[in-house]
This record gives C-alpha cells, structure tokens and sequence, in this order.
C-alpha cells in the first residue's frame, strides 16, 4: 500500500506522551483522528520515537499506509486544521511502499535542555530541567566523551523495556553552554553537519540565563537512555563524580549504577534520519 | 514608608494582563495577594509597564510600600511559593522611601517577536506572531531608523490612552533575524550596551525558524504603541509600503494613517531602568 511520511513537531506539555491509550490525550490519537476526519481512513501511525508524556518533538516522524488521493502537500495544512495548537504537521511526503518510520530510522538526535540558573523559570518552565546551582560544563563535556562509540548501555535503560540487544552506537555527545561555547569535546562531528533539514530546536530561554543543551545522537536509544546519560551528566557538573566515572558507568551494565533519570520536560526528539 | 522594588518575569498567555481586575487572573492580583500571605500586608502594587493580557514580561518592574521585616532576598522565595508558576519574582531590592515603578522609570525595553516561517508554529505560538510569507527585513530596518529620535508618536497610538503629550523618544530600534544578522540601522547605539541586567530574552524558536525581534528602547511608550510600531514594520517588511512611508506615518500624527496593531502575544517588557 502506498506509504506516507509526516514529519510533525509538538509541545509534550499537555500530551500524555506519543502512544494512543484509551481515555487519554496523546499525539498518535490526535494525529489519527485528524487523519480519519480529512481521509476518511482509520489508520495506525508508527513513530520513529515513541516519546513519553512530557517528552517534546521538534522534527518526530511518523509513517503510514494510506490510499488517500489527497497530494501530499494539501494534506499538510488539512491535517492541521484538525489538531490542536500545540501539535503541528511540518511536511507529509510520499515515500516506497512498506516504509517504516520506527524501523527504517538510521539515527536520531534528542536534545536535554537544562536551565542551570538561581532565578525560578517561566518562559522554559515546560521545556527545561531547572537545576539552580552551577554545573561544570567542561567536566560534563569530558564525561560525555565516554558515551560516544559502541557501548552495551544496559547501565542507561530503565526497567520496562524490552529490547534484545541493550548495545548501541552514539555519534556524538554535544554539550553546549554560554559559559563554555564551541562544540563539545563529546564530539565526534562537528555540529554543523546535522542532518536533514537542521531540525535543530533553539532552547526556550530565560533572559541572560545559562542554558545548557546535551544532545545526543545515536542509531538508537534504550528506553529512557536519554534521560539517563543526562541524569548521570549532571552528577558529574555537580562535582559529585568525576568523568571518568562514566565510563564506570558503561562499564557496570547495571541501571543502578548510573545518575538519575532525567525529567522528561528537558527532552526534545530533534530529528531523525532515514 | 520603606519602599520595595520588585523584578518580575512573567508568561503572559494565562492573564488578563497586569491590571488587577474583579474576577479576573491578573498578574498585580496574583502578586498582591502573594503579598498579602507572606507579609499580612494588604498593597496596592504599582508597575513600570501595564502590560496588556497575552503580553509577556522578562524584567517587569514593581514597587511597593511596605513596612515588613521580612529581609528582600527572602521574600523573593517566600513570594515564589505562592505565585503560580507563570510567574516569578527575580529580585527584590530595598529602594528610597517614594520610589514609584511607573513614575520614576528612565527607559523602556520592549522587544516584539515575529516567527516569519510558512511551518505552523508550536514552540512558540504563544510569544510570537506568525507571519508564514518571507518579510523583507533589511526595509525593515531602514524603516524603522526613522522612528529613532524624539518625535510626536500620535500615530502610534491607539484609542483609550490618557497622555497629556504624544511626544516620546526612541532611543533604538534593532530589527535582528537570522536571515540579517548585525545591528539594525535603525539603531542608535550598539545591541551590547542594553541595560540593568542585560535583561534580554531570547526568542523561543522553532527549530530552523527564522525569528525577527524588533527591540524598541524608548523614555516612554503611548499605549498600543510598540505593537503598531511593529505593525507598520510588517507592511514595509511585506512590501506594501516602502521605508520612507514611516517617515510619512510619524508626520501624520493620526492612527489611521500607521499599520495595524500587532497581535499582543509577540510583546515582551524586557527591561526598565531608572
């Protein structure tokens, strides 16, 4: 059957996550009900990143089999009169037959916004990790350097996932501040060599405040492991352990061993590239 | 009496703006009555700008009369506790006994917000206005130069204001995108040597947007006025008029003669100085 791509963006603040569940407003339920409402197709959508309530999405893409007759480019803003404010279709294209937007994703990249600042939010309440004493950028920095490569991430999967294999392969650790600008030393490209269409998401930011941006890229990600590298990075800017302790981390293939989880508000699914 | 000076960041897309008003969510009556738990003091609040609903503020600047005890750098977590989080004190200051927030305020930053990307926007749909056709900003900024100097600003004024004088004098106006970056021509001194704090507040973007901020630094503003400044910068940035026709627009001294009043939720009250 004849396949589409969507890439979409959203404001995870009032949506409990991606996945449609009954009773609850979720991305995936609103997209096909404005898919039903302008096709008249029931559909299933598939997500290259099933993002959990919180979890924001700068570039998610979405695929699904349709007939529709409906040219790709009208469907963009015929889809968004039908979703609400803080969801919205970037682009719809035609894609091969069986495209598989989870499936077929080569790498992603997810950004962990951290506002690192005395003074309490407002404008990036929703779309920061509030941490009001000073983290250590470069001490971050090093210890990201740890992650990038082939690693088993066992250490950075919360319980509930059910993957087979816990290895992944992570390009780059960008960590990036006002108060250590440059690209990070946790990289293994330069930043300005993205991906497609430079999905990247500008922080929300206070004004005159230090935002620190972690993003990381990877051909896939264990449930939560986002959240956890940024979790574990922040026990190192904290000066609670050093970098090298990340690579301790890595090393013990135990969830235990690893930092926190992360809030969800911080995250931003980025873009992902086929 | 002793007086107070309070620095306050808010989220305007919840209030019915600054003013307290019967039945309304205001941001003077969140904070009055803030006020009045912490201090058992019932006030009346005087702000440096009384921002319209949906309009925001990065450094919004209050004062009040008040014979508490309580040390200002803890009333500043004290009166966090009991503001909704769409709002928050940065700083408290004692001041001279009289100080007045409207009164004694030398100069005003506003900064007006303007995602110029056919894409619809989410991130930041409530902090700025959408306009999805390419504006031209470099027209832009020689339009807006003319507004820079002391000049009867009547044009720019909407109905329901009360001034004695429709004289005021800008101080600057910088026009920034991505797609022009520099200091605009409209400005008379460097973006560098901005003000108290450097209270600046950088645009919520949407990945790979082009945002357009029209900053505006003036001794005093007529109501409605930043937002029918940008207003009549759009019709020259869409070609409709040419840069010159600002100069034709101030000389008018009548509202009809200026463009439309730009939608409220752009505006942000980025900082005052005294």
């Amino acid at each position: 059957m004849p396949s589409f791509k969507i890439t979409l963006a959203y404001d995870g603040a009032a949506f409990s996550g991606w996945q449609a569940q009954p009773g609850r407003r979720t991305v995936q339920g609103e997209l096909e009900r404005a898919w039903l409402e302008i096709t008249g197709e029931t559909v299933r959508l598939n997500a290259a990143g099933r993002t959990d309530a919180g979890v924001h999405a700068a570039g998610q893409v979405v695929s699904v089999e349709s007939t529709t007759t409906i040219p790709p480019e009208s469907l963009v803003p015929a889809l968004n009169s039908k979703l609400p404010e803080d969801a919205a279709v970037q682009l719809v294209e035609c894609v091969a037959d069986g495209f598989h937007a989870t499936h077929d994703a080569k790498f992603k990249r997810y950004r962990y916004t951290i506002y690192n600042d005395a003074r309490r939010p407002v404008f990036c309440r929703n779309y920061a990790w509030h941490i009001p004493t000073p983290l250590d950028v470069v001490s971050m920095q090093v210890g990201g350097a740890h992650m990038v490569g082939t690693h088993d991430f066992a250490s950075f999967q919360s319980v509930g996932s059910e993957r087979d294999s816990t290895v992944r392969t992570i390009f780059a650790v960008d960590i990036l501040s006002p108060a250590a600008p440059g690209s990070a030393r946790g990289s293994a490209r330069p930043p300005t060599t993205l991906g497609p269409n430079d999905l990247r998401n500008a922080p929300r930011a206070e004004p005159g405040a230090a935002i620190i941006t972690i993003d990381v890229e990877g051909d896939g990600f264990l449930y939560n492991m986002v959240r956890t590298i940024a979790g574990t990075l922040v026990e190192v800017g904290r000066g609670k352990r050093p970098p090298e302790w990340v690579a301790e981390v890595i090393a013990a293939k135990d969830r235990c061993a690893a930092g926190q989880t992360a809030p969800p508000h911080g995250l931003c699914l980025q873009w992902v590239a086929y």
